[in-house]
């Protein structure tokens, strides 16, 4: 029996060593392969490559796929100087400097227009071109003292979180009893008996952000029609350490009575749900003395690394303004600096493209992009003239993977290519799946452009909450990032040909 | 070229997949002989095993290993009732309600005795034997109004959490600026002109808890030395979302001025660490009404399955009293449920032991082991013949791996036979490092104990936070621990011989 098993234990055990080694050659030789691929040197490997592409991208010509390739050393050169160099840790460290004098920046505060003046000056000792700020009205929400306590079945302080453009409540606050449910469809069930005169409490489980943040934007128009005094909802996120998160809401045009929302941690979300559940009556006392203030005229902030010729830009950009609450770091402080630094390295490494790169950083995004919005219709006249490509961060700037991209198939397979370069970032996957609120007004309209694709798995974690701070950034990650954007940038905007758009009025 | 990478593939695919066949059949081979050995049917086999573990317990008789063997089908039972069966769920239930019902049960709070006084009834609900309480003075330590705001170099509310057993401030607070230091080292080499008059800030990096606590227990002694008016230290916990984490410190004796000390976020820690080595002057209004009151009376909870006789008993057990920031369901209301659950399950099933099995909801084990300790010197006189064998859990009851023992030789060797009894509950690794803080005060003396082994990588991101709540408590893995507790103290409380002990005085 002994004898048994140590004779299959050896043969097993040789077997799998001789298959790994065998294995282990084999990915060399296709590691080896796919250096020659990247650096273009392998006349049989390039054919083949060509000839895939070729299959959906009849229109690229050999010549610029070449033309593309020969941009393999300058953006190594471009990782180098970041992310081994002498500007390793120069995102981060220009970052931390920001957040920490400014912290939060919500529209309409003084904060963020203190950071605004601010980038500016950073802008011009940078060196850069055309640096400036062009007026954007934006609205002006203010966050007053909030404050919810429970009374029955026992007292304890809920902690809450108004959302933005909530009206408040009466002074002194209102006390009602709690309506729980889980979804707008066991919403739909309740009569307006059961509501009317009640706080209504949404737990909906967490679906992915898009889905279940309706929830949120969603909930005091929903419970408004019934008659709730007031309205609250989970938190969006899909862990919890007891974090409130805030974020926009809408009241929508046929509400008649605008009632105060705001958001609970997900655990006190789901003790009410349970108490609710076993036929507890929950009372709560809730005082928000949130307001809505005249609307105010903020500012986009804009550099440029200028080109041999004006136009069509290649935009690079991230918002600058984020919640009060924790100090927008990751929302979206890294994707407005990986976006200006990448005209910043560019700048130190002497490199000028053919088209003129330009960072802009948007204001007002939280509230619903009224900083693009602003952009898109001042320039909207001449549009079609003056953009070429744009690019977004708005989805953290946690360790990059590649980028994500729209734009007709045209654009996709120059881009495809150039994405190719960005191996020494270890950044080259193509994913279809665009994340850029701002430049979206463009690229939903068919202008082509990207944004970035990176770790982000944790990005909810700390969205819109006091969580947002600079220990979610990572130095190298930033260093990457800023690289990947200049190298994108540079590459699209010195390229002969323009990006190809098909554009929808 | 290509020939030869698809004949390299294809050979090491073959030989893997041949490996992995003969090893799968190898492991089937070795789980069948692995229960055998645990049903204890295979005389060759099992003469293998007494063999082996003669080698290093000596002491273990053939006839007592075979004893424990034979609860091998109780302990299926045992499994079977609460973790696929109508007991299912029932401890997480029954904890939620506490938990809502309570909230935090801070030593010396109403809540905690009113907590005290449900327990007592539900014990008796649930038909145990000898319910009572028995008494235990305690610290009395209030939470007041507590607030921090930094003033330079720019106003932002700095967010605390006082330490327990500190003092307040001044009314109205008071106002100095902060010296920051990353270590003890450090501040030992600050003068004494430095510190004087200044609010001190530790920001440790984490080294594992109980290295980085040192700061949260010595902070305040440490810079009232050198004439500091106030000290902050960062939150102890390796994750953060911008949590205040607080906990128990000590005043040393030879402190003359106590100041007060509170805990700050991570994040704003490191913000003011940077400002700090910037050179930047930082300025906070400090505000803390905290006081400690006069010692309070609180009772230890207690409850027995009566053996058939009376001692030695087996405790098993958990703290009851928790910090009163989150509801205490991690710590230590997990710990305390699956303890006292462990009995109401065994009663369930009408399961009578030979030796009295104790449950003990020990009283304000977070400011200093106070109801462990009362209990201690009340039974110290006649603790030889009392008590058999101590188990705990107060490290979190997160995924069940075993338990983790401390007693000499001979207990260990029994103890091993029983823990591997453990199986259908996937609980069956023996670890060393034994973590129960009240029952420490026995187990450190020669008394043998054993605490919950169990996944709790996550536990300190939620520990004396708000955070600590019932969506870290799993339903499966209470059951599963309550399973394990209630079968471990079983069999150990049902065996032939008691449990061999050591004890030094």
């Amino acid at each position: 029996m002994l004898k048994n098993r140590y004779f299959y234990a050896i043969l097993a055990l040789v077997l799998v060593v001789l298959g790994v080694v065998i294995i282990f050659k084999f990915t060399s030789v296709s590691n080896e392969i796919h250096a020659n691929e990247v650096l273009g040197t392998t006349a049989e490997v390039n054919s083949n490559i060509a000839d895939n592409v070729k299959d959906q991208c009849a229109s690229l010509t050999q010549e610029l796929i070449d033309e593309i390739k020969a941009y393999q050393p300058l953006v190594h050169e471009i990782a180098n100087a970041i992310v081994a160099g002498k500007y390793s840790g120069d995102t981060w460290n220009a970052l931390a400097e920001m957040t920490d004098k400014f912290g939060g920046r919500m529209s309409g505060s003084k904060s963020l227009e203190n950071a605004i003046d601010y980038m500016v000056d950073e802008m011009k000792k940078a060196g850069l071109d055309n640096v400036h700020t062009e007026n954007a009205t934006v609205p002006h929400w203010e966050r007053g003292y909030e404050n919810c306590q429970m009374l029955t079945p026992r007292w304890t302080k809920i902690n809450i979180i108004g959302l933005g453009s909530s009206v408040g409540t009466i002074r002194g606050g209102l006390f009602a009893d709690v309506v729980v449910v889980e979804s707008f469809e066991e919403f739909d069930k309740l009569t307006e008996a059961t509501v009317r005169g009640k706080i209504v409490l949404f737990v909906p489980e967490w679906q992915g952000y898009s889905k279940t943040m309706q929830y949120r934007s969603q909930a005091a128009s929903v419970a408004s029609k019934k008659g709730a005094v007031a309205a609250l909802v989970r938190s969006i996120t899909p862990y919890s350490i007891a974090s409130l998160h805030t974020g926009s809401q809408k009241y929508s045009n046929d509400v008649k009575n605008k009632i105060p929302v705001a958001a609970v941690t997900v655990e006190d979300a789901y003790m009410m749900l349970r108490m609710y559940r076993r036929g507890q009556k929950i009372t709560l006392h809730l005082e928000m003395d949130d307001t809505n203030l005249e609307d105010f005229v903020s500012r986009n902030t804009i550099a440029e690394l200028a080109g041999e010729r004006k136009a069509p830009v290649v935009v690079v950009s991230g918002h600058l303004d984020s919640w009060d609450v924790g100090v927008g770091a990751m929302d979206d402080g890294g994707g407005a600096f990986i976006a200006w630094k990448a005209l910043h390295l560019l700048k130190r490494l002497n490199l000028k493209p053919k088209r003129t790169i330009r960072a802009i950083l948007w204001t007002a995004e939280e509230q619903g992009l009224h900083g693009a919005k602003a952009y898109e219709r001042e320039h909207k006249p001449h549009e079609r003239e003056e953009f070429n490509f744009f690019i977004e961060s708005d989805v953290g700037t946690f360790t990059p993977l590649g980028l994500q991209f729209k734009g007709n198939k045209e654009a996709e397979c120059i881009f495809k290519e150039v994405l190719k370069l960005m191996s020494p970032l270890n950044a080259t996957e193509f994913d279809t799946e665009f994340m850029g609120p701002d430049i979206s007004l463009w690229v939903n309209r068919g202008f082509p452009g990207a944004s970035l694709f990176n770790k982000n798995e944790k990005y909810f974690y700390y969205h819109h909450s006091v969580g947002d701070s600079m220990l979610v950034e990572n130095p190298d990650d930033l260093d990457k990032n800023t690289a990947l954007f200049a190298a994108a940038a540079y590459v699209i905007a010195d390229l002969s040909v323009d990006m190809p758009k098909d554009i929808k009025d």
